[in-house]
């Protein structure tokens, strides 16, 4: 049994909360509202978030400082836009070097960095080698209700990872380990692009077969993308790259399908994003992968089309039929090629 | 523009009938029920399996002789079951040599033959070199509706499937070339065994994420047999693997799916396959696949976990336990052993 804080009390932060709290551990959850913390001590639920009980092994914390004592592990699960003042934080008050993990999906605009870089970065006592993610296909709600869930945790020094995989394993929620950190990362981050893909190839009233040919078409470019990146391509091929993208793909809670959906649909970006309301993370990686896709000269003829439909007003159907009449080609070439 | 014969008046045969004669192609679509192929010619329509306008390239016959006099390729596309049988019959009234090209999915009890095997054991004319398999996501519903659709066609002789490419591409239904026939005849036969798996979880109420996962390992294992069996194991990864993986599994209109559904929710096989109505092909394959593992020493959890639902009546809620509790391991390591 380990003294755990966790950061960040949205869905996600209070379901891996929920999983550290059923093995035993005492967590102690924190958020920067402080009627928040109030609310989920005194009532055991944190409604707007996740609407199942907050078992008794589980206190929220509205000083970080409080929070992060004597604990063995922090985990991260802020928005990816607040990891850097929340590490900033940290890297001030913190007297010991608990493990770190985070669980958040993202790529910083303009700099292009992971969490993992962006948390090293902020933190004096730690190196990029040291920082753990853990990523899979994982609702919320499901890991809430005990639903059997997989995800795998990373990290450069395996051992780190595998202090995580002993915090977070039990009977429903399953963990592997893997050493591909860069793949891990970008996996959770680059296959957003896709989810917004196939909300718009389900808004034009398009059918199964073009979103499976999508998907699967899709995978193969950001594999090759992240495989420029450092990434071992097989890593896309895993729990948090297959697995990760059917979840996000084929469920209409995904934000991102949500968002693709409505400019399927004939929307425009600045009326959907007004529309939802919430940050799509996958318009901002979008404009990050085109960008890098540029820059490496990687071909990505999926990207470029959700860019274009994005940022150039192109109409989504001519992106559709533009996509199907590229050559007739090897369909094994791509694949082999990046796994050679 | 050449004449083709479709064998085989189901809806996907049907489906490519319409992808051909678009192509303006004259096409000879046979079956062997004298009614259906007269009403076909007297309402232009398929009722009872697609319910669209057949198009006027399109006659069907019931005359098998005369369906394929002077057709520059047969598309064989009756039930798996009926293989051999048709098979025969060309065998005895073939006078040319057109391209034979298959679009079936299955594997054959006891022998444990993929189609192509099949056919050519069945026709003195052709070698295995020369069959060509069509496989890919598509249900045939929305092909008949001109929605986007990609498939992969393959044989061992590429000028083969590059005769199969050019006679079905067109702007909405995209073809690959591959030159693995046995992994894209696998990927379209075990993916099955999966849709099955996937339908258990549902209807045991477990979510996204446990589907996610299970399609995710689920692909893993297909793709550990067959490249035992000689297929690449990348071929698992394109269209017909990962692509037909998705359709078939997040589609309530796969057979497989719905059969696996009844049996989570506690129905018996043979309560199941009785209120189906149906040949449902995944069942014939988890035994084949069964015995393919136990020979070969594969290990294939899913594939012997759901083995035991269907012919041992073990709980499938044990199963899901039993798979959830193995031992923790290292992600990649069962990919990369893969494509080693």
């Amino acid at each position: 049994m380990s003294k755990v804080a966790v950061l960040g009390a949205g869905s996600w932060g209070t379901a891996l909360s929920i999983v550290l709290a059923d093995n035993g551990h005492d967590v102690r959850l924190w958020t920067h509202r402080k009627e928040q913390a109030e609310n989920i001590n005194k009532n055991s639920k944190n409604e707007k978030y996740l609407d199942v009980m907050i078992p008794e092994g589980i206190r929220a914390y509205h000083d970080l400082e409080a929070a992060i004592a004597d604990v063995t592990a922090i985990i991260i699960v802020v928005p990816t836009k607040a990891i850097r003042e929340v590490c900033k934080q940290l890297n001030n008050i913190l007297t010991h070097t608990p493990t770190i993990i985070h669980a958040s999906k993202g790529i910083e605009p303009v700099s292009l960095k992971r969490v993992s870089e962006q948390i090293s970065e902020e933190m004096e006592s730690y190196s990029y080698e040291d920082i753990v993610v853990l990523s899979g296909p994982s609702h919320a709600e499901e890991v809430g209700l005990r639903q059997p869930t997989t995800v795998t945790v990373s990290s450069i020094d395996l051992t780190k990872a595998e202090i995580a995989q002993d915090l977070f394993i039990n009977k429903s929620f399953r963990v592997y380990t893997s050493p591909d950190i860069i793949g891990i990362e970008l996996g959770g981050a680059l296959k957003n692009i896709i989810a917004l893909g196939a909300g718009i190839s389900d808004g034009l009233g398009f059918g199964d077969n073009a979103k499976a040919a999508l998907i699967t078409r899709g995978l193969a470019e950001i594999a090759r993308l992240g495989t420029t990146l450092g990434a071992n391509p097989l890593s896309f091929l895993g729990l948090p790259g297959v697995g990760d993208l059917i979840v996000t793909c084929t469920s209409v809670h995904s934000r991102n399908w949500r968002a693709g959906n409505l400019l399927g649909k004939g929307n425009k970006l600045e009326d959907v994003l007004e529309q939802m309301g919430m940050v799509v993370e996958g318009v901002r990686t979008v404009k990050a992968a085109y960008q890098f896709a540029e820059e490496q000269q990687v071909e990505m003829p999926i990207t470029t089309g959700i860019y274009q439909i994005l940022f150039e007003e192109k109409d989504p159907k001519d992106v559709v039929e533009q996509l199907m009449n590229r050559t007739k080609r090897e369909e094994m070439d791509d694949l082999a090629k990046l796994l050679s």
